[in-house]
């Protein structure tokens, strides 16, 4: 069975979204919030990259918004911290680190396919798809008072620019949409996670 | 005289406006702000979640910045603020947060009647509902650099989503717009009031 | 050689871009950021007033993201920064100060322009005129966890309001747009140049 073009940027959609939601939902559980407060900071995690794309593309209402699938994805996600956190008491590091790229790498690819659809402007793509990827985290980290993930941590942003980067040249060159999208989505979690494994980094302006 | 329905709807969205603006006002001058940073607190907290809400329904330019009552309105709180704190030094804490709830009910229900006027989605009416109340409070405290009212405060955005919830489900039994603005706001007031009151609070997740 | 008007407020807009591209990418550098975390407080710096401004008048996608000129102008202020670094170690305040004042005058014109040409409100002209001077400072500052520099410095969004404030005046009272532009940053530069020169400040409501 071949998945359909646009059920399958939904399902990849969907996906991350969850992957997000758990994310987001466990870092906030970790803040010491409330049930309520995990939820809130779970969802700004899961759609507001998807939503700051929508608005920048004019896609309004945001996909986010049109569809009960994404509350009930957050939901489902939101349920599952809760539980998780009450048999294991904390997500061990390197899990929510692989949740994160996982789902870093599915917006960013969906952002840039999405992009794709309604310019032909190729920069555009790629600042929109990078923008799906990232805009959730910081959102998230603007909520928990942290410095955003972006400019913490050092190859992040760099890896979705490069998923949506592989994912608009393949697509330039003809590469069927689930095979271009598969190539960007693999491209930025391989970036993200062997530079999180090796400890990589950019250099300092001021070094 | 009966009130028109469009009218019921600025009158009731321009009373939180001044609610709002009085109250973040308040908070700007208790942090030490001159004269125009309060009014620029004022102003976010008055307006933020109105232009959220309207952004994210697609209806620009925002209401607030296509009627000259917004600016008057906004000013006149800011004005009565600077004049208060003149003769009191500060503005008791209960009625803050009576001001803040008052505010927060006449959006949740103003809110979620624009975007039911806009969509027949409940859900999507519901939540625009609770951006709309709770937005604005979220852009004054990260202007303020405090942790957002709706992860600090227990029962808040909980209590906005009610309201929301009580106009949608009576609207959708056919109950007349005035009474059903007036359910939900009395329903958001209550419950904000009483759990402020005992202190009433969600169980957290790591707890 | 007359400038066309499109154009002159095109070059206006990418010399705004970037003075605070380097304004904003200097700050990053000084804050300890790497050479990628200091492009994202350059582009933030640079373009974040303008996306503002476009997201509340409607014209999506915005302006910075339809032109490959911007990404351009932003690239050559980030390497100019990086350059700077290396030779100079850091950018005197002085030297930021009045980098910041000329990108804030032209930002404010420009806003307010593009405003007249989508509305004839000239109280949401000026609005919009002050966000798109003061909008990329509030986003770097809430991405370096400062409090934003519209509260931090006394005169400073009064300063771009009164730019935006001689424009409107000036085109309303029938003065070519070149003129009325120039006229209005200069207003905006000078009260900013002064008052920061001689420490003006307004008076705090508490005091």
């Amino acid at each position: 069975m071949r998945l359909r073009p646009v059920r399958l940027l939904t399902v990849a959609d969907l996906a991350a979204t969850m992957l997000f939601a758990v994310e987001g939902g466990a870092l906030g559980a970790a803040a010491g919030l409330d049930l309520f407060g995990v939820l809130v900071v779970a969802s700004a995690t899961a759609v507001g990259g998807g939503i700051i794309r929508d608005l920048l593309l004019g896609d309004v209402p945001p996909a986010a918004l049109r569809s009960v699938a994404y509350p009930a994805v957050i939901t489902i996600g939101w349920l599952l911290v809760v539980v998780l956190y009450s048999g294991v008491r904390a997500i061990p590091t390197p899990v929510l680190v692989t949740l994160d790229a996982a789902g870093l790498a599915l917006f960013c690819v969906v952002g840039a396919t999405k992009a794709l659809d309604f310019t032909v402007n190729p920069v555009f793509a790629v600042l929109l798809g990078t923008v799906t990827g990232v805009g959730g985290g910081i959102l998230r980290d603007l909520l928990l008072r942290e410095v955003p993930v972006v400019l913490r941590t050092d190859i992040y942003a760099v890896a979705a620019g490069l998923g949506a980067v592989v994912l608009v040249v393949a697509r330039h060159f003809g590469v069927p949409r689930a095979a271009a999208m598969a190539a960007g989505a693999v491209a930025c979690l391989t970036l993200r996670l062997v530079s999180a494994a090796f400890g990589w980094h950019l250099p300092q302006v001021t070094a």
